[in-house]
């Protein structure tokens, strides 16, 4: 997926959202603006909005000194999650559907976002999304092609939501190898937020050789991109896997909540919509008519 | 009121927003977000915010050779006002507070604002401001003040807000120069909108000599400042008018709806508060020490 000119307010609202996160002053901010925009100017608008937003990371990371911006809010995800790690099992294992309850906690997981919030509640939306119906709602396939499966690569989001993936996992019962980044870059999952997520547990975990918010195939070792070409299922999380994936050519799921006016645009969904999407190649065309 | 970090993001998003809605297509949006970067990177951040808002609609009525974006949107701001004008006339004078009653509608219409919103709802909002305490309640001394003025000069924000002033002016019964901006910027009033209003009815209508969507004394022309300076009382309307008379060296009022992150915190309240501002100069640093 392309950026579009509404991307860039949400890039500078990144900006300074990070900036002052990560402790910032008020120089930083108009320091960081001004250098963002810069590239923005003479930027190539054919990539995918995450390959910006982790250049923004380094803006950032570069003004101010400072490596790992999110790493005390991860542990902190990470931590309140799994205090009710207990809790959530109970809720799948007594549910009527326990894989489609597995699946909708794991797209609620999705809320812990610092990309692209301020703030959020966990605990209301875990609650709003074992209630609503899908708004792209693929789960006969998703079904399907678990059935069939004997291999699935599970590509990560945020530290925290990771917590709610192993669940997922746990469910599914299928042998899984979990993708994290391979630096940090906002709050997304590393290996040692996966390993803290108790991941290993459940799953063989890889990093995907680079640090973008999202996968960008060109981008991912040459371990990542075996995998990702040989799984018998993929599933990719949120919204920075389907800004960078959705038009890969091999099949895939989207487990995602629409958090950006641009995707739930694309994906003709209103804000904050549940999606369980199967993505074929041969739909690309279908998702590009869905946008002027 | 200087420009603030967050501004920036709000500036691109303003503009992408008025090159929409002026017919401009996805290349024109590109061009006038470079075009506003650029300004933003060199900025005078000391400057109030209007004045690059102002910047903003030139860039775009440059690109589109147009001269006068909002000019039917006006027209049918104050024709839609227009219609409801008996009615809100009656609200007024059977309200147990007159003069009350029309300083709030004249606050509720201030949401007809095409810089801050992508869309309002009139009608919510009228039944809303008639019903809220106000965020910062300075009437006692506006009653004070407009039992001892002479004469008011009355400084008006948009076209259809225009109606609503009619009203309050009708109610205070005291000469009112009116004032006006002396070219299209955004949905602003200028003399035909005021006319179209009925304002010439009920004021002396005079232009301000700029448009700037706010009032940079710098700005505006002579015969405005004599006003300004001899008027026994002022009430200014509207965002604009505060960003750019909050540091101004005579008293005046603020009638206006908090629509702005920044103005909110400013002034210490949330968004949507309803805001009878007496400005004393003396206030100055205390509206200072609210802003990090």
């Amino acid at each position: 997926m392309k950026i579009y000119p509404d991307c860039y307010s949400c890039f500078l609202k990144q900006a300074l959202k990070t900036t002052r996160f990560a402790g910032g002053d008020e120089e930083d901010e108009w320091q960081v603006l001004k250098e963002v925009m810069k590239r923005l100017i003479s930027l190539d608008t054919d990539q995918p909005p995450p390959v910006m937003a982790r250049e923004i990371q380094h803006i950032v990371r570069d003004r101010l000194g400072k490596d790992d911006l999110y790493g005390q809010v991860k542990k902190d995800s990470t931590r309140e999650v799994l205090d009710i790690y207990t809790e959530l099992k109970k809720i799948i294992e007594s549910a009527r559907e326990p894989l489609d309850t597995a699946v909708r906690l794991s797209i609620a997981g999705n809320i812990i976002d610092y990309g692209s919030h301020d703030s959020f509640d966990l605990e209301e939306t875990i609650k709003r999304v074992l209630r609503i119906p899908y708004g792209i709602n693929d789960m006969n396939r998703f079904y399907r092609e678990l059935e069939r499966a004997e291999d699935i690569l599970y590509i990560g989001d945020n530290a925290g939501e990771t917590v709610f993936d192993r669940l997922l996992i746990e469910t599914m019962q299928t042998p899984v190898v979990y993708a994290v980044k391979s630096g940090p870059v906002l709050n997304d999952a590393t290996m040692e937020d996966a390993m803290d997520a108790g991941l290993d547990q459940v799953a063989r975990i890889i990093e995907n050789g680079s640090d973008v918010p999202g996968t960008v195939l060109k981008a991912c070792s040459d371990e990542f991109i075996e995998y990702f070409e040989k799984a018998d299922m993929i599933i990719a999380k949120g919204q920075g896997n389907f800004e960078t994936l959705n038009e890969a050519r091999r099949s895939l799921f989207f487990f995602l909540q629409t958090k950006c006016p641009v995707i739930s645009t694309k994906l003709g969904l209103p804000k904050y919509s549940l999606v369980c999407f199967y993505h074929k190649p041969e739909n690309i065309e279908r998702q590009k008519e869905n946008v002027s």
